[in-house]
């Protein structure tokens, strides 16, 4: 395979990943994530969501999913500044997560509100014989010059 | 090499970042990432700082630094979690960097207001026939449940 196939097939993967999150279809959010199933058995997984500490393993990782899908009404993605660094069998994906997500609807509305959000993600791959897998996902907030005034709720 | 000694190499490259760190000492920050004189040219590296967007290449990562050492006094990184993920040429290792820093002096004060921070760090290294070096790190903020409270300026 080429470079430019390898960056191709990195890069849908990355796209996969983030239209599952978007579909709240966890079971190929589980499936792009590695496995010892895949010919990798010495992978331990991490990911970090924004805000959180690390999760380590399957176990907890495919867990906050799960916890994230059930909390989430509404999230979609828009992916900007996607840059792919290729090595062998691995590759690092950094990408812009420009986010706009509801939670659930309280008091009878269809939506709770929706948020907007700026975040920034490194995501490492692997090449297994299933294709190109998450190995380590990082996302964190990418905090403006103004945040603080902002953070702070009117008649605080 | 062993699987055992490259863990304890990889964990070495870590430390010795995060003690260039604390020296201040921008020439062995700068050895340890990626360059294109350590058989590895094809590697872009990548930087996320809390709270930043993403910096890509050398330049604008290197500079980065430059900017941070200028501006901190003092810093200290207390470790711990530190977890290591081997694949052949690539570690991934997580850890969590538990902050204490401090800014230039003002008013004639020996050191500035001292500040804690609690942050997560995925740092992705490469081996390379120099040693392990950084391709990617990415470290942001963990938020707790009273953070909104404790960012609000005493008389805001």
């Amino acid at each position: 395979m080429t470079r430019e196939t390898d960056t191709r097939a990195v890069e849908a993967a990355n796209t996969a990943f983030y239209e599952a999150m978007e579909r709240g279809d966890f079971e190929t959010v589980s499936e792009l994530w590695l496995s010892g199933h895949d010919g990798a058995p010495h992978s331990v997984i991490s990911c970090v969501h924004p805000g959180w500490p690390v999760l380590t393993g399957r176990g907890e990782v495919l867990r906050s999913y799960a916890l994230i899908m059930a909390n989430t009404e509404y999230i979609q993605f828009f992916l900007t500044d996607v840059k792919i660094a290729l090595a062998g069998e691995v590759a690092v994906v950094t990408c812009t997560e420009n986010i706009l997500s509801g939670g659930p609807a309280e008091d009878g509305a269809e939506l709770g509100p929706l948020v907007g959000q700026l975040v920034v993600a490194t995501n490492v791959f692997r090449r297994t014989f299933d294709g190109w897998k998450l190995w380590s996902h990082h996302a964190s907030p990418v905090l403006t010059e103004n945040d603080e005034e902002e953070s702070q709720e009117p008649g605080s």
